[in-house]
């Protein structure tokens, strides 16, 4: 029986006459493209021009929902209150799934990003209102969000399904969370190592932590960057290895609520 | 048997602190809310609240799509390419429907706002986008345009269910055409000779033009304002006149194409 | 010897075709304008008609600076950098000053806004970027703060002229800090009540606490505010009553650094 | 007698996230920077930076302005109003200044971007309205135009100083205006050829016209491009040429009005 694995990438970032990423190569490497949705990122030519490509090549659509925040491209955490989170979620998930519907897809999946995606690992409080302004347009959409933080969980009870993703290039520490991006080695860059960590990743489901000791992991999808040249060769070969590794890459489905 | 009319109102045109018109008030006076879709004004909060509100007294929702330009209010004429035209309904189409798909109800119709609806009723390279745009994302939605120009031709073309409007506070050419605002008495300020001439138009299709002459007009729904106390006031003694009439006031079903 | 106290209000709080509060009136009763940059409210139009009427008036400007964040009307704490929020503050006095320089005045002083102003009374962080943003732009320029808070010492260590201001309509509690919004009693409503109080004030240097106890507060400037019929008429009953204490109104000069 | 031009382009163009062209490189080969000031590009960080990088090295700040469209880099035409023009201007340029004073240099002169710059080229209402504003912040700042257009026979009859410009990579028709976009020729590509171009338009006032005839231009500044390798390869070899031809580059000092 084979293994599947989902790769997915943020995809759709460019603003008017700005660009950002090589977004036609991944298209041509990952089984999901997180698209962003307009307001920390990504404009409407741009996203329709990103989703028609993501359906010709069969890549499912997620939506890569922001705070509003596009001169911080919602990096920036925001205390925003539960009312104005949830319609702002559903409000960008809404216009995405207009541009997916003219483009003959569909949203599959939400991925909160930037500092959304941090703070609802931690916050149940903004994730509560992420997974409400989700339930509001379809709770058959699936969360997506970091291996092992409480927003699954919360996601999960409130019986959204869930893709639980691992990030590629990142260091983990002992007790499966991401080494903090300020201490050294938090970032790898080694395509083949890399490579080899997502391999056995996807067949064993374990990964060496900082201190080399053995972490296991759930992860449905792993995510990969295409921001610059040596990110894309990156993605190429982690795709490259879990293939010959015998693994398929297919979107994830979401795992039951 | 019992005539129809439409009455319709644009809502939702607040932004974030600001407000702008009466629309609780209004919901209680139309049949049919063209809420703002947050490229003129609306923000996502506002715009739930309002088709909540919509959807709770049964008023239909349609797509108040608009150039981008929030500062100038959607008011001004800009040169758009076709593809940024057509990208912008689509978005902003979706968006509406991922709110109107969180408060239990849908969107019915498109009315583009302010310099956009002005353009498109004389040039059919920007409504030749605007329409495209509606098909793509779903060609069962009603086009809404002024009674007698180019774009209800132009989506009755394309296939487009269409609701032609009339402005109940605008003196009218004997050609059908609206007398220009820099002219005087192109705005009507009496609540009860309006409210008479939308009863004549709706139960014979008539209305007085300018010059005395009688014109023909055809009109599905009838537009009036909520953004001043008078004109709520106007906008309620129509209802009135109306009712009193015989004419039942509800949604227009958007003409066979 | 004549006392002087300065009134200041927020103006220029209006977006495009949206208006916020009373200014017309407000620029009759105080003699300080904190004016908005345009990050959370205040577009050039609405702004340049705000600085030529308070400059006709010779009421004095200031700089109500934010954070980006229009649609949150700058009430969201948000997580900026310290060089993002010097550039921000610097981009907002300059494009200020060339509004007030067309209108034959000047910026004189500045007032952080909403989440910013309550951030920096606490955050010395964060003051110590909104200290430097204006440094750089011109150090004679005052900083505006709140009576007591830890900015205008941060202010004033910084060389920066500095201008205490005291809430005409909260309560304060024994310690000098206002009482929080979400405690009842937070906001005063009786307009002879916040008359005499401000007056005491002015002339004694003291105003009553929450809990009945008096509290020596030095304040050179008393903020009202103009966003509702009851604000402005407080507003009024406030300058009247300094007027008849003996108390002129006149902008704060800055205290020397 | 040394014969001078000044050698401009368009930098501080990125956005938040978001880059655009090799601003770096292109400061030291150009004598003056147009610089974005928020409304088509640049955020305040981003401009800060390029500005203080523009006095390290002496080069000359000049304020881009442009209409109020980000998504639309400002190159679609907006039919604004007399009044918003003026107040968008002064708006802009005072931001600049704010920056440009934080950094130890000032605003030289003013260069409409995009659409706004072709609409004022040809139409003199819109040219009046930013005369007005650029006269309203400091009617010793210069206006930069296309050589031999309406504009700048415009503001130097308002009295303001002016900066003919011409474009190096562009062909010129036998009357003077550029060969439009659309037709065949219209850019030039040829390094060697453009740099011999500039240099015989620098030291002889004349450049070869798109039908081969001779034309007399008189220009103050060259306009190059920093957007692709290829644009700052051919902006050095243009800087070279000159050099070598004994042409000094040095910011242009603006006709007498």
């Amino acid at each position: 029986m084979t293994r599947n694995i989902d790769l997915n990438s943020d995809l759709g970032e460019g603003y008017g006459a700005w660009t950002m990423g090589d977004d036609a190569t991944m298209l041509g490497i990952v089984s999901s493209a997180n698209v962003a949705c307009g307001f920390h990122a990504g404009d409407p030519l741009t996203i329709l021009a990103t989703v028609r490509e993501a359906a010709a090549r069969g890549v499912a659509v997620g939506a890569h929902v922001s705070y509003p925040d596009r001169v911080g491209f919602g990096r920036r955490p925001m205390d925003v209150t539960h009312a104005e989170l949830v319609a702002d979620v559903i409000y960008q998930i809404g216009a995405l799934q207009g541009i997916c519907a003219s483009a003959g897809t569909r949203v599959r999946y939400v991925k909160p990003h930037g500092a959304l995606y941090n703070t609802i690992a931690v916050d149940p409080k903004q994730g509560a209102a992420v997974i409400e302004g989700i339930r509001a347009v379809d709770p058959a959409l699936a969360m997506m969000g970091l291996a092992g933080t409480q927003i699954l969980r919360q996601a999960a009870e409130a019986r959204l399904p869930t893709i639980a993703e691992a990030f590629a290039d990142r260091a983990y520490r002992p007790d499966g969370q991401l080494v903090s991006r300020r201490e050294a080695g938090a970032v790898l860059h080694d395509p083949e190592a890399v490579a080899a960590r997502m391999l056995r990743l996807a067949t064993e489901g374990e990964i060496e932590a900082a201190d080399g000791s053995t972490l296991r992991l759930r992860a449905d999808s792993i995510c990969v960057h295409g921001d610059s040249p040596g990110a894309v060769a990156m993605a190429a070969r982690i795709r490259e290895a879990l293939l010959a590794g015998g693994i398929a890459i297919a979107p994830a489905t979401g795992g039951a609520a």
